[in-house]
């Protein structure tokens, strides 16, 4: 038998432990889910027989330790912060290792430890990044053979509630960690390129510099930039290209409207309000607004923002009863982030129901014999239930694959990487199919940000 | 002769020197001004007899110490995070110490230090922190022998360009440590007090809530909120006030203008830009507007701030030169601030006739039996040329006497403290109006933000 530790069985585990479990009888595999609370492994797990869950606190060093010499190679679907000393006792007792999560300077610290033992430590290897770099890498390699120059690289990803549980006006339910979607875009300025020249939004105008994409059977969507979209542009050989850019995707309007979030200061999460417990909705929205003995919040708010009598960005405030005397904040001391985040989550959570949705859009604009091309790559993927997540599919089985090819040695390139080799991309992409996670490519005109060459 | 210590010798020291000299001869005094380039030193003191030049570098403990050593007092008018090495010295050797900067921990931890021997350490003693302090008290303090109740405090302050020198249309010119101006709000949202409701403003909406003063014989000015106003709450004993705003003054319209660049993120200080040395100014604005390969920059600015074809803001824009194509940026690998400040030092510098004015602008609202009440208290102070600016005599002068009052016995008690007691503020006070640094007071209806008491 070999022998799998899995660290964490968070919401992103689901398919990532059902693919392991699956695969267990014919693959010789046995099991460990290790998690601070057992109770969530051994649901992970069932009664297969071929698992087993242990109660693990990565701040143990014994009890850690202990259960990675026991392994033959190790997964961490822990918080990325807590990765590290686990991927110390993999470098200590020579197994692999694979996380979801962007590679920390620790981590990257780790590379030569790694290549001296000949152990593969895979990381980036879920939706975004993961997906994203398999996919890009894929079409781009294959541009490259052909004899193509890119010219232009756009990428965007967007976790959102599947078209058939979107039943709200912002079109959008919370499907991942509610924290990182009021405070996206925070910290710096979103930096990009467009036609060689560099581009900067802070942001306060991030959400009022939209792009519009169309995918086939889906409709419309909007993306606004990320901060990082020039991160990958050595890794991934770009150094050439005119365009790159990386954005979010949601559905349309939502922006525009989160927009007057960000402007009134209520996504800040950098200081606390003294008496929140104490606020209803309608006080917190006030706070960001002038004082006036008469007049209303919601005219203020309108005046404040501009929003016209008629324009329908206004019920998408009503519809979260922001402006509700009645409904309390109720937490101590919070930030107007985490206090958003509370009222949000009224509206936005989902429904036992509901299921989500991962949506991905490229763009590869490329130079082929004098001639310009383009090429858009699409995919997207619903989830089945609240427990099998088109978010846990498109994470866990990504790094389920890579771990099982890692095992059986198709994957043997030793050091801390990500997933943007042929010797990666190829067999995980294409097992990938098997479970529905398809990219549909299509030839369309290039047009650049300059279609006519101004 | 006592001995004075005066380190540093900038421009905000003109004053302050130039009064010791003038007391020398009756006070028996003998200045010593350190300074680690000598030659600022001397041309501050003159040929004058009674004082002397050293070099001096505060880093340097060994000179240091024998220059504190050798002072009866000392005056640190260095950047506010070098006094700290002076203020040890002041304790181990025993001598008081005056600063016109903000209590820092550090200073704050010698208090215990300072009173076990009896030393004076005078802080925020300048206008800015200092006779904003002492002014605000001595009314305060007067109210409330009066028997009333303080309701409304706002205070404002502002460093600008004497009207006479006042010929540009943003009606401001750089007075002061142009950087400071640039990033002015930045760092958090401003956070104040309105009829017992606390209000927060974010930077990106700090230059568009503004509210109008009127000053007498100088006209309309404008204020923004400055992100403290809630810090003297408790300094000056006003826990149970209805409202408490400090903030900062401009002529009326710059807000609006300044606005502009802050939503573009051309006031951003925490990235730099790479290629910025050959980017002309119209390379620099451009960078934060979309990329278009025939619309110009300036349709582009127009229409991402939505700024009319007849909007007087315009002028201010293109008076600056914003748009110019051949002036350069020149700095390697700047800031956006550092390049907006470059560009605005273009216009906005003095010229060598030009002189300056600080304006002060206290709100006293209060209670007193039974009704309400309110005192507005106004100081306005015009540079006599570019070396006795306003702001070196409103520095400066307090920071001298109070030297002179500590020498004299006049202020004794010891410790870290700001001046806000009667016996720091009164003899101060007294003897500034000497200098023409008045402070003219006004009964006027009190109004608050709630005059109907609806």
């Amino acid at each position: 038998m070999r022998k799998i530790l899995v660290i964490g069985s968070g919401k992103s585990t689901s398919y990532l432990i059902k693919y392991l479990l699956d695969k267990s009888t014919t693959e010789n595999l046995q099991i460990t889910v290790g998690d601070l609370n057992i109770e969530s492994a051994k649901k992970m797990i069932g009664t297969h027989t071929n698992a087993s869950a242990i109660t693990l606190d990565v701040f143990d060093a014994n009890s850690r330790e202990t259960a990675v010499k026991n392994a033959d190679i190790v997964i961490s679907m822990l918080p990325a912060r807590f990765h590290i000393e686990v991927a110390k006792d993999c470098v200590t007792f020579g197994k692999s290792m694979v996380t979801a999560s962007y590679v920390s300077e620790e981590m990257q610290a780790l590379d030569q430890a790694a290549k001296d033992k000949g152990l593969v430590f895979m990381n980036e290897i879920g939706v975004d990044p993961g997906l994203d770099h398999m996919s890009a890498m894929q079409v781009i390699d294959g541009i490259r053979e052909k004899g193509g120059k890119i010219i232009l690289f756009e990428s965007f990803t967007g976790g959102l509630v599947a078209p058939e549980s979107d039943n709200n006006l912002w079109n959008y339910k919370f499907t991942w960690n509610p924290r990182n979607v009021v405070t996206a875009g925070q910290g710096g300025a979103a930096k990009f390129l467009q036609e060689n020249t560099y581009k900067y939004i802070p942001y306060n105008r991030l959400f009022r510099r939209t792009e519009f994409l169309d995918v086939d059977g889906f409709g419309r969507f909007e993306a606004y930039a990320n901060r990082d979209s020039l991160k990958y542009q050595s890794v991934y050989d770009l150094n050439n290209v005119k365009t790159l850019y990386r954005g979010t995707m949601r559905r349309v309007g939502f922006s525009r409207a989160w927009q007057v979030f960000v402007a009134l200061g209520m996504t800040d999460d950098s200081y606390t309000i003294d008496d929140s417990k104490n606020m209803s909705y309608r006080d917190f929205v006030n706070a960001f607004l002038p004082y006036s003995p008469t007049d209303s919040v919601e005219l203020k708010f309108r005046h404040a923002l501009k929003i016209d009598q008629d324009d329908i960005i206004w019920d998408k405030f009503l519809e979260l009863d922001i402006f509700s005397k009645t409904k309390m904040v109720e937490l101590d001391k919070a930030t107007p982030a985490q206090i958003l985040q509370k009222i949000l989550l009224d509206s936005w959570t989902l429904d036992p129901k509901d299921k989500d949705m991962i949506v991905m859009y490229h763009k590869f604009g490329y130079e082929l014999n004098g001639k310009q091309h383009q090429i858009d790559a699409t995919m997207v993927t619903l989830g089945e239930d609240q427990t099998y997540t088109a978010m846990a599919k498109t994470v866990g089985l990504p790094v389920a694959i890579a771990t099982l090819a890692i095992l059986n040695g198709k994957i043997t390139t030793p050091g801390v990487q990500i997933p943007i080799t042929k010797e990666v991309y190829t067999p995980i992409l294409k097992e990938l199919e098997d479970y529905g996670i398809t990219f549909k490519e299509t030839e369309v005109p290039y047009l650049g940000y300059n279609p006519l060459n101004v």
